[in-house]
Order: C-alpha cells, then structure tokens, then sequence
C-alpha cells in the first residue's frame, strides 16, 4: 500500500490503547492518523425524461460519461454536495427528490450515494471538470462509456424506481463478491 | 481550528490547480492531504421488542446511553460496519434488514447511518467500549440520558416505521437549522 509522503515522517504501524487495529501513530507526539472511507455523492438528473450526463475532462477514466458526482466536503450534507458537484460538473441548479443508492466499495474504502434529482430549469452548462455536458433520451444513454460501476448502477436502479416515492435505497448488485 | 501536529510539518494552505478549496498542502513533496466527512454507523437492535442500548465507557458522553454505533472503518461495507459496532460493543450478533436514517451533522463533517436489525439470538454481552448493555422495553428508555441526537432520532424514526418496508430513510429534524 502506498501511503504516500507520511512514510517520510516519523510515524510508525500501532494499534492504539483501547483499539483492535493498527493505526498510525506518530512516534514523536503520539498523534493518532485515522483513515476511514470516503463519501461520494452524486445525482441521476432528469429533465423531461432525459438524464444529465457528464463526459469527464479529468482522470480517472477521462472521456467517459458520468452523472454529477464527486467527493462529498466537509461542512455540507449529502444532498448538498451532490447539489454542489452538479452545478460545478454541469451548471446545473437540482432539486432533490430521493436515494437511490448506496453502493459500497470497501476495495477502495468508498460509499457512493446516488440521489434522484430534477433540473430546476432547462439552462445548464459545461464544468471545469467536464469536456461535454448533454440531456440524454434513455435509449441514447452509453453504457458501455459510463465511467464508473456506481453509475451504471445509480441509472439501472432509477429505471427501477422512476415512479416510487417510496423505497429503500439499493446496495450494489456485486457487493457480496467484496465481501 | 485544531488541526493537530500537522502543522508541525510543512503544510500550508493553499488550493491546489483545479480545485476550488483550500487544503493542506505539503511545501517539501506537494501532496495534498484532503480531509472528507467521516460515516458513523449504527443499528437499532431489537429482540423480543426490546431495544438494546450500552452505556458508554468511553468520552464522550461517559455514562450515556447509545444503540450500538461508531466510526466505519476502511475495508468494510457500511452495514458491516454497523454489524461490528454491535459486536464490538454489545457482543451481539444481528441481522440487517433496512436503513432508517442517514443524520448529516455538517459542524462536525460527520454522516450518521442508523440501520434496524434483530438479534440473532438472547445473547449479548459488555463489549470493551460500554459499561452496561440491556435489553430495554420502549417505555424504559432513557430519552433524556440517551450519549447523541442522531441517537434519539434513529429510535424515534424506528418507531415511526416498525411496520414497514418501503420508505426512504430519514434525514434529521433540525437538518436545515445547520445549512
């Protein structure tokens, strides 16, 4: 595991008082460097039956399609860093309307939480983060470009729910295989 | 802000090309140590129509009341997440079987998953982080010695929707008061 510059400070692999697993631990002040999962949040877009998509102008996966979403910041909520990421990716101002989805990759200690939203108005525009920005009919929608698994996901388990209001937001299909 | 010894190091602030924030910036290597909201998971545990409650042995809130709940952990899915909290703390083994709320709490950049859950069985036990741990009828329950409000709320919202299947889970009442 490459944990990057840390290794060049004088912290070491040890599990706290009072814990059951290696952390680190710096060995000048004892500082403890907790590392838990990351949140990404992010939104299916519909705008007269047409989904907001994404191609990204950024790595991982540059030139693939996604819906808005990125990594959720401190000092906002779900719904608003999914809000946040869509007007940043696209220029798009949403209202939400429900969960979707929290898909988890523990390989990569991430939870993906995909919100169902609708565009508040026709006008959106192109991010920094994007290359194109397009209001997508369903049978256009690129699957075989999506960009990540959590978006394939999120736009399978919209169709699923379209006109449900209500309903328990779905786990990933594989996550037993991470299991 | 505390920000702990990293300021010992020579991390400035600065927003790094293609971002629109301020992280910490290492001046000696240019890595970029991003810090995201931390997931708190838990699980209302019922057996028997008895919810079990630990009372806390640790900081913060000592002496409080808490349904099993706690930091997920790299590696894990949230719901596993919430199944070790219940052994860590309760030594109970449980089931999953829906989500009931998702309390964002922006001050402190925490997202708190509350699942319900049955016990597999009549045994638990006192788990290192907890100095009592009881199987406690509704009407016995210590509302105003319970340790957090996303406790209280995942018990009332529990409450709310005993009998079902299908909603979408909760956000906190008082989730707007902090936007």
């Amino acid at each position: 595991m490459n944990n990057g510059p840390i290794n060049s400070y004088p912290f070491g692999r040890e599990v706290p008082d009072g814990d059951n697993r290696e952390r680190h631990v710096c060995g000048d002040c004892g500082w403890i460097h907790y590392v838990n999962p990351k949140i990404v949040v992010g939104a299916v877009v519909i705008w007269e039956d047409k989904v907001l998509l994404c191609k990204r102008a950024i790595e991982p996966r540059l030139g693939y399609w996604t819906v808005p979403a990125g990594f959720m910041e401190e000092g906002e909520s779900t719904a608003d860093g999914a809000a946040r990421e869509s007007w940043e990716e696209a220029r798009a101002r949403i209202e939400i309307d429900a969960l979707i989805g929290i898909y988890n990759i523990p390989r990569i200690s991430q939870v993906h939480m995909m919100y169902r939203a609708r565009l508040l108005g026709p006008d959106f525009g192109v991010g920094e983060e994007s290359l194109e920005v397009e209001l997508v009919a369903w049978g256009d929608i690129p699957w075989s470009d999506l960009a990540f698994p959590s978006v394939v996901w999120a736009l399978q388990h919209f169709d699923q729910t379209r006109d449900q209001r209500h309903f328990q937001p779905f786990d990933n299909p594989d996550l037993d295989r991470h299991r």
